[in-house]
């Protein structure tokens, strides 16, 4: 699900991308400023894909999923690529946190998306 | 709530403590082992002091709660100390992360105990 995703991500289909959250979902935009349900997420990737020059690629190596009560915890190193048609390429690889939930219909949602990860708290203090 | 969690840890009030969790909580208990339920989380919380020799002492630090589709993510930074009653005490700060889950009675109760973090990931790699 989060390779599909990413794949969504990189084509820049953001209608298939807003299927994957649910509509109370939150996105860690950048560390200090989330955004809240689908339009905000859905206007924060558009943005995004603007930032990177729509050279952004998105992948994801080792993960671990912990599920519980309907949730599942997932801790993946995110590659977040960009060459920004420039000698000078965004490479940078991160912790990140997701949250999904199982809704009604079985179908899990991502409700959190950090792709942060514990990096916040380094933010936060300084 | 996580630090009236930690104090119950500290006093070893297993009861107190499970009022915390969710019915269909998981603990990770260390890398790669996972206590599911309210009995297995018990069980592992009562070997985890004797493991200490009833000297563990938790505290959280800085602390992140990322809200999203009636649950939340937290990233905490988690100290974990035990003087073990020798001369060689434990103490380690972790990047804890923590999912809740808000219920019918609109109580948060956590779903995900996850107080390695991102750490998981490394214990994967070796």
């Amino acid at each position: 699900m989060i390779a599909a995703a990413d794949d969504a991500i990189n084509r820049e289909d953001f209608d298939s991308l807003m299927d994957f959250y649910a509509d109370d979902a939150t996105l860690v935009v950048v560390p200090g400023r989330a955004a809240n349900g689908k339009d905000e997420i859905r206007a924060a990737f558009v943005a995004l894909a603007e930032h990177y020059q729509h050279t952004l690629y998105v992948t994801q190596g080792d993960m671990i999923v912990i599920e519980g009560g309907d949730t599942a915890l997932v801790i993946a190193q995110t590659n977040v690529r960009a060459n920004m048609k420039t000698a000078a390429p965004t490479m940078e690889t991160r912790n990140a946190t997701y949250v999904f939930k199982r809704d009604e219909e079985d179908q899990w949602r991502c409700v959190v998306d950090n792709s942060y990860g514990a990096a916040l708290l380094n933010q936060s203090n300084s």
